[in-house]
């Protein structure tokens, strides 16, 4: 069983962040850039990653459950860092962690397309459940107050080829023009700003850009960390820059492919179980 | 709960075959093709999909718990057909499983490589995982009676590819040839042999051949049913040729996806949750 130390009991951060793996860790990323002496906790699914692929019953299923491990916690706010669960689970995690605020990937990206694009059409990257979910068209058509010209793209080769560590070069090159062919021509789409809608795309941001210098390429987990400055005042809290990781499996792959999209080491990681009845079950020691 | 009705009551096949997801379709395909009036029940883990990835501890959870589901049938053969299980957790299904058989992924491949092989250098293609376990050197020790001289890759671009569908033309080459440009000079490694030590990629064996026309490549699904046929006398048992599914998610897209593993179409699928104390949930109706 996880057995709290002295330090867990104090430690009541102000943002706590859960994936289905390691990709929020390019979301954790801004937030500790925006907010350097906030404290976090970060939760990666990794025996059940990835769930991109997924039915929507079963994200709604381990979004609840993943944060309901973290609510023992009690942050300030939950941030699902995952746009699977982001585009088709927010409103059960919303509905579930009250009066906990819930933000997800999908409101702040599509904010800052809606903000950037001169000719109202947007194009979105994604997962296969995330351009399928609908949750895009009907962020944007909330926002924008019309129906958005959206163009959604699944492109299930780009999380593992950044995990391969394939992020420029002849083959990512050539599978970004087959996933993102209808944009070269971006005077037949009238597409000129498009959002990287899953955590493990920002690494190709340098290579996109260079291939489609017409269109301006969103971040969300850039977006979605600046937005928060609202709501966080820094400087009024008990943080001390504190950081603890907790994974379901692979600690030490978190830790090795982790920091390249972290931008920094990652130490303080805890291997856990998570049940259908949210206990949380340390399964060893911390690395 | 799942009720068992009498059809699942009367109901104890020859073959009981799980994978990770819908990848042992590939598997189960050869075993159709030389066991047509037998009896199959199949499990595809599709909500903790992919397993190759995953820690050996996980996996051997997972394997377990696959297996725990499916003895429920009473099958006389337990495959697991899956290259992740049968190289990390073989030896803990075959003590779980007992006295029921178990047969895995990696021996029948091996032996069908050496049989094969002049140069005595074998190649193997698979997961993270299934490189790193040391399964095949052990086999190929074990069966050759010496030092094997393999050369093992992992290829985890080779699975999202062929569930995309690109199993031929330029970028499924061009991926082919940065994994493989080892073989490109087989005068280099003297590699004449090469096992395909994962259910997704036998989709790609056209490809292959026809870039490495100086490797013979091995199929290890298609040796493990041939190899079967020591154990079964056909027509001696009660078999009607029933195939029944089970699924832990995405039912819909295991028969639209898995019909191309599999060679034909795919009914009489039930979706259930698999939990640590191994009872079957059936979440919906057949489909």
């Amino acid at each position: 069983m996880f057995a709290p130390t002295k330090d867990d009991i104090n430690f009541s951060p102000e943002f706590a962040l859960f994936d289905s793996g390691m990709g929020g860790l390019s979301v954790l990323r801004h937030f500790l850039d925006f907010f350097p002496r906030q404290d976090f906790v970060y939760l990666g699914d990794m025996a059940r990653f990835p769930y991109g692929s997924k039915s929507r019953e079963t994200i709604r299923r381990f979004a609840i459950e993943d944060a309901a491990s973290l609510m023992a916690f009690r942050p300030r706010t939950l941030v699902a860092a995952c746009f699977t669960v982001s585009s088709q689970a927010l409103d059960d995690l919303v509905a579930f962690c009250s009066p906990v605020r819930v933000v997800g990937m999908v409101e702040a990206g599509a904010l800052a397309a809606l903000s950037r694009t001169k000719t109202g059409r947007i194009g979105v990257l994604g997962t296969e459940g995330t351009i399928q979910s609908g949750a895009y068209p009907a962020i944007l058509r909330r926002l924008s107050g019309r129906d958005a010209e959206m163009l959604g793209i699944a492109c299930p080769l780009f999380a593992p080829m950044v995990e391969e560590g394939w992020i420029d070069g002849d083959i990512p090159e050539r599978v970004a023009r087959e996933y993102l062919s209808v944009f070269l021509d971006s005077r037949d789409t009238g597409v000129d700003t498009v959002i990287l809608g899953c955590t493990h795309y920002p690494p190709l941001l340098p290579l996109l850009t260079r291939l489609f210098p017409g269109i301006t390429f969103i971040d969300p987990g850039y977006e979605l960390a600046m937005s928060e400055r609202i709501h966080v005042e820094e400087g009024h809290g008990s943080g001390q820059g504190r950081v603890s990781y907790f994974v379901t499996d692979g600690c030490r792959r978190f830790q090795r492919v982790g920091q390249h999209l972290l931008g920094r080491t990652i130490d303080n990681v805890r291997e856990i179980t998570i049940s259908g009845d949210f206990p949380i079950v340390e399964k060893s020691g911390r690395y």
